[in-house]
């Protein structure tokens, strides 16, 4: 069973920009790195829908098991202890089944 | 620039599991005719992660136009206004470059 993983952030209001460019970067060449990620979307917001908040993960693996290594790799743990905790107000995340 | 549209419900609680059936096989029917949909995710959450939301959708665009064709398309609006308005709590989405 394919397993998508969705997440979005909403950042606090002044974020630097750069700040939330060293997130994408670092997601990418760890998600890049990992066996278990299968595909893996990383980005900004484009500003199409102003209610829209502000940075999302699409990501798919093989499995649940999968996505468990994602999420508790240690890599990723100081991704986002580091890069995600410090600048996000609010994230909301569902995995689906597809 | 390819577009993934990527958002996440909470829906209110003791929401029927018939009604988020409904919602996801009028989704799966409608994306499935729409021509500017590439790809289409969409379900429930699997329960993996206890602080999860509870229903999301996972699609790609060519191109900004084509989602703003999903967006606004007629059919939509109907699912949004019968099917998703009366059972969700919270919404965010995110569209990003791909």
């Amino acid at each position: 069973m394919t397993v998508r993983h969705v997440v979005v952030f909403r950042f606090h209001p002044g974020t630097p920009a750069d700040r939330v460019e060293a997130l994408r970067s670092e997601l990418v060449a760890f998600s890049a790195a990992l066996e278990p990620v299968l595909t893996y979307d990383v980005g900004e917001d484009l500003g199409v829908n102003e209610a829209s908040w502000d940075f999302a993960v699409s990501a798919t693996f093989a499995d649940v098991e999968g996505y468990l290594a994602y999420r508790d790799d240690p890599e990723h743990q100081r991704i986002i202890r580091e890069l995600v905790a410090p600048i996000t107000a609010e994230r909301a995340s569902v995995q689906l089944a597809i």
